[in-house]
């Protein structure tokens, strides 16, 4: 599990940055990748990495502004053009589905892998035995959403020594053992909790839209292992940041603090900062409310680990 | 005037060639660009172009195919970010009002620049003092159109060694000379057509959308200086061509040679053709019928030259 960034910039792209979209790449614990926002050009820098168009399964989308959303109708019409591409479902508020429906349509794009659109405004968004996504409104211009993904808790390691020590090989006994089933190999019946260690802790990252410090933040974001929050403005602009309904990187670090994450990513700067140089300052500001805070640096991987438990 | 090319590809993006999109530049003629078709990260293209957004003056969409105009609504957001910026214009087939205004829509863009849309279907589209546009009618699997962009005379130059010998120096006599109206110095009166040379011919530059053969093709490219016609596949792929309504390399020289056009620009090349290798084919066997072919190179100009008659 780990975050890809495509673009990093607010409101519109730079030579340095493009606008906002990130990855969530489980190619081990999924093999699929899922999306959280999409702007313009957002194809295009995956042109340029590691992920597969047909390897997307889900795209979340916080908001509809402009710079979230501008790259869904061509990032679907190229995916559509790959035969073979399997269905893929796009979440996001209320508006995404005419959106969508009225660029496909005005374009004639066919769409023929399967396209499911879903608005929701907030709750549980998706579920299933591997993962939940909820989200939680924040507070912007227009109507924004979190996301919270907890990757459900996985079975423990097998003791590996021991169950070669009593001459059970690998196979299907190993996974009903993981499952929690009872073996029994010559002649002898081996209970799970005999070579099962204790369960990993399912990982829990948390993508925020744009926001102000608000209140919905904490649920959100509550222990997670990895937060990506918005971080438009050093604490300079704090007043830009309000009136904009943008967060500054010192009030993001609060939010990670205050949620006790074990770690910040600073995303969607302004394109006052030019470049890398010039972002050191909103890293810097953060990292003296809340130190485990990194920079979204376009095509850089960010694995998550479980911050505490045990692995 | 030139043309700037910004995009090369049919259908989708390569990790070499971006979605269609070429630029008129008119800065001599006109302190300004117009931008034909605008696919996907169009905007972005622009950013690593000499192009600047506010000097855009007019965008003339040929088709409204995803790959032709899903870099509008982002470039016109971008473009309006900008204070300041003078209006633009967008021509372009039935559906092209639709698709804006619910893009624009649905993300709350705020285009307070003076946005101007207007839909045609075909005929003149577009005059004033200096330049005309007429469209015509293509043959693909929607309403598709040509322009044809054409310069109005201008005046000829002044024979600027009699001038002085008469003792008229560079000024607002000068202008009045070349607006056609006598003028009085030292005692003499000076008639334009004593110093005047021969009006120089307006330039003629046709710009096709994705199109097969068609009869409507000849009067849009007649006696142009320069023609850009799509050229998506190879001779071997005619009938990939013909079923996708597009046009070979062969088809857009033959084109050319029965408008008698001075050049051939060849643009909209398949996903197939990987590099500039890879189209070395389509060149050649465009030249074996219309020598006087280039094709389209993405951040490359190409002046408009008169082909014939007195410059
Ligand atoms: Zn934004
Ligand atoms: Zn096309």
């Amino acid at each position: 599990m780990e975050l890809y960034f495509l673009g990093t910039n607010a409101g519109l792209p730079t030579t340095q940055r493009n606008v906002t979209s990130v990855a969530l790449r489980m190619l081990e614990e999924r093999r699929c990748s899922w999306l959280f926002d999409c702007g313009e050009a957002t194809q295009h820098q995956i042109l340029h990495s590691p992920l597969k168009l047909g390897k997307l399964e889900k795209i979340f989308i916080t908001h509809m502004h402009g710079d979230h959303v501008f790259g869904l109708p061509g990032l679907l019409s190229s995916r559509a053009s790959h035969e073979g591409s399997p269905p893929l479902t796009v979440y996001g508020p209320q508006g995404l589905r005419d959106f969508l429906e009225a660029t496909l349509r005005a374009t004639q794009s066919r769409i023929d892998f399967g396209l499911e659109i879903v608005e929701h405004s907030g709750g549980l968004v998706f579920e299933d035995d591997q993962i939940k996504v909820e989200a939680e409104a924040l507070e912007h211009r227009i109507e924004s959403y979190g996301y919270r993904v907890t990757e459900k808790d996985r079975p423990g390691s097998l003791n590996m020594e021991l169950l070669q020590e009593w001459g059970v090989r690998p196979g299907p006994e190993y996974g009903k053992l993981k499952n929690g089933e009872c073996i029994t190999v010559n002649g002898r019946t081996i209970e799970p909790a005999q070579v099962l260690g204790p369960p990993k802790r399912g990982r829990i990252v948390t993508i925020l839209g744009d926001t102000r410090p608000t209140p919905g933040i904490h649920p959100l974001a509550s222990g997670a292992d990895l937060l990506v929050h918005e971080a438009t403005f050093t604490d300079e602009f704090a007043d830009l940041a309000y009136k904009y309904y943008h967060s500054t990187a010192v009030q993001a670090a609060e939010a990670a603090r205050q949620a006790g994450v074990g770690e910040l990513i600073l995303t969607h700067f302004s394109s006052r900062y030019k470049d890398l140089e010039q972002l050191q300052p909103l890293l810097e500001e953060a990292q003296a409310v809340f130190p485990h805070t990194r920079l979204a640096i376009e095509h850089q991987s960010y694995p998550i680990r479980a911050a505490k438990g045990v692995e």
